[in-house]
Formats: structure tokens, sequence, C-alpha cells
């Protein structure tokens, strides 16, 4: 008789939230508390923001487990050899998972934001959901953080509020942001030239917001009108709200 | 002389999450500990559930502050009797909490999923945030909530996602919902049939899920599809997923 197998460990998907930690959910704190494996993703050779954010937490002996991407920007995300590259480093980061959970090991993945809204984690949630226990914690989106630290209020009522990646083309995030009450343009960094060409073709420049770091140390929110410079970091992103008059 | 005056207290707007209270943030556990009023809206006669979320939290000698609508959906929200009376209700809200503000003492103000994506705590927000320091604290929206229930991935890469309010014309919402990646449907109520017909013009009936009460202990979600009724409680949405394909 071969010896009794243990039960898998259970996946967590857990969302940090927008940077400052005591944005954290209770559950996440708890989760991460409790985690037998503390898994992130991040560029090769980096902490990981997601990882500074979740810095003290996590028991002594937790196994911590960096996901590095082997590409992020050197290769155009169109070109197939990026695409393969992307998909052969999430089949062997959810292998990797999968011996931990198989071992019977708790496994929590830390999500910038939140899981299931732009985020890595989902990769590995597809691949490994049918095979092992799986529970996604909500977290607080990085839109929210930078409305809080621009202090407007993104909808109301019946408004309509799109989001947009800053990587789609000028002439598609024009026709978007005229057509919306309300707008997110997230993936901003080196698109910032481009989204202000938009955002103006859509008469919206003076309506948006520039906001970096929301909730981070070093935060900073301002109209982008009074922005005078086209560097963003990786999290900026640009705000329309859509709600401007008091009923 | 007059006596010295104290200075104001601060304003805080605090997102309390999906439902589950597991779900705040450490931030909104600590402020609303702290607060010495805190306020809620809710429907004459009702608890209220933001409220109940943050049930035994709060110090025993805190104020209980409870801003009740006058109307909800009695009237017509185009009516210019609703405009007047919601407006007249909002200009009374703030200028009671204006009050415990100018006496000194903190004011937090519950708001379910995050203050600033369509919820009430705006209102109060644009008529004191300038007359008393005022802080928001970001929170978990009902989405995020919703899609980690139904463990799908909402957005990824350069999807576009879009928020609709079910109380959209039927036809608008069939628009909307066929030129976007991802979609989002909330204040679903009353309008399931509509939003249902809607969907089914997009092409997006067997993709969408419906969920209810995510987070909250009787949580429900389930392929739209397979819903066999068209009753929707207040906390429920329609989720579009956008990203179905693994890289």
């Amino acid at each position: 008789m071969s010896a009794p197998s243990l039960p898998p460990g259970r996946l967590y998907g857990v969302g940090v939230g927008p940077g400052d930690p005591e944005l954290m959910t209770v559950k996440a704190v708890r989760v991460l508390g409790e985690a037998d494996v503390i898994a992130h993703f991040c560029k090769a050779g980096r902490h990981g923001n997601g990882n500074t954010t979740i810095d003290g937490l996590g028991r002594p002996d937790a196994v911590r487990l960096a996901l590095a991407y082997p590409v992020t920007t050197e290769i155009p995300r169109h070109d197939p050899g990026y695409r393969d590259a992307i998909r052969d480093f999430y089949e062997g980061a959810a292998e990797t998972v999968a011996d931990h959970l198989a071992a019977g090991r708790t496994v929590a993945v830390v999500s910038e934001g939140d899981p299931l809204f732009y985020g890595s984690y989902m990769h590995l949630h597809v691949r490994l959901c049918d095979r092992f226990p799986t529970e996604v914690i909500p977290g607080v989106t990085a839109f929210s953080g930078a409305a809080a630290l621009a202090g407007v209020a993104l909808a109301q009522g019946d408004d309509v509020l799109v989001v947009l990646p800053g990587t789609l083309p000028e002439d598609i995030l024009a026709r978007r942001l005229a057509e919306s009450e309300a707008a997110i343009v997230m993936k901003l960094g080196r698109n910032l030239p481009k989204v202000r060409r938009a955002l103006a073709k859509a008469g919206l420049i003076d309506r948006a917001y520039y906001v970096e770091r929301a909730t981070m140390a070093n935060g900073a929110a301002m109209r982008l009108c009074d922005k005078p410079d086209e560097t963003a970091p990786y999290f900026s992103l640009i705000l329309v709200p859509g709600w401007e008059t008091k009923p």
C-alpha cells in the first residue's frame, strides 16, 4: 500500500491594494500571515511593488517565491517571441505553484490592486482553479486609490465609466473618451503624450487629472494641464471624473 | 474675550467594501474605531447595508448618525420633485455633519464599496471638503467582490472595460455593450429584464454572469443563462468578463 497522500493546499489570489499597506483588507493580512508560501510576480532582478506593500507580513518560515517575468518591455508585445516567452513563463510558474499545492502547502499569490482587474494572478488562476481549491480575495484597485488622493468623484447616477489601457491607438482612445461621462486611462508610462493628445481631441483635457503612485509615500495628484512634463512612472493613471454638478 | 475655539474635526469618507466585514481595509477599521461620530446613509426606517458591515465596530460612546433618504424609488428620478427632495436632503445632511465637525468631532461616513465610485458620500464631500480637513479611504468595489465570487477575470491587457448603470435605455445599453471587451452592469434590480434583452442584442448573453450579494453570507454567482427568474436584489450586478483566452 502506498502512503496516504496529503490533502492539497489552498491557492489564494490576494489583492493587496494600491500601495499603502494599511489599504490591505483584514482578510488579505490574515491569509498572508497564515500562508506556507507567499508568491509574487516581479521583473527579473527587481523587488516588485506588490512585495514592498507586504514587507513585514508573513510567517518567518514561509517560503518566498519570486515569479520573475523573462521579458517586460524589451520585446514588442505583439511579437510572437514575446507571446511565446510569456506563455512559457506562466506555464512554468503555474507548475511551480502546483508542486507546492500538491505537497499540501497553502500558496498566497500577491496581486497589486485587485487580482481579477488587469492582474497577473489570473494567469495562474485559470491554470490551477480546476485542480486545487482556490479563493480570490478582492482588493482596492489603483483607480480607487487615485480618486481618493485627487479627491474627485469618479462616477455617479447614470454616468457611463470606461476603463481604457493607454496602449490603445490614439484615435480609438479619443473616440472612446468622447462618448463616456467618466474615464480611467491605465498603463500610462511612455503612452502619456499620446493619451494627452487623445484627451485634447475628445475635448477633455481640462477635466483630466494625472495621479502617480497613489497611496504610496511619494504619491502625487494634479490636474493634467498642470503637469509640465511627459514622464509617467508605471504606477500612474489618468482620471476623468464624470460627476461635476451638485444635485 | 471669547473662549478659544476648538480645532475642527476631520471628515472621513470610509469605503467599507462589498459586504464581508473582513474585506474592510485595515485603515477603515482603524478610523471607524477612533471616530467620534459614525454616519451612514439608509432608507428611512431601514438599518442600511453599509451599517450591517460595520456591526460591532466603533467606540461604545461614538454618536451614531443615520442619514435617512426622504425618497428612494417612490418618485421617478427625473421628476423635479425627486431632484428637489434629494438636494434638500444632501444640504441638510451636510449641515448636520458640519455641526459635528465644527464642534471638533471626527466624523466617519460609512460608504458601501468605494466612496468615490457611484457612492453617496461624494454629495457630502463636495459640500464640506473646502471647509474642513477631509480624507477619503478607498474601499473594495462591489464589482471586485462579484468577480472574486464568480471566479472570473474581468479584464486584462488591452481590454476596454465599460461600467454601465442598468438604468440606461435598452438601445444605449446594447450599443455600449457591443463595443467593449468587458462590461459591468450596476443598478440591476428591476432593470434586469431590460439588461438581459440588451445583452442578447449585443450577442453577449452567453458570456454574462449574474452575481448577487457578493461576499455577503447569502451571496450567489451564476451564468446569466442559468438564472431562471427576473428577480434581482439591490446588491446585484452583471459581469461580462473580457479575458477568456490563455496567452
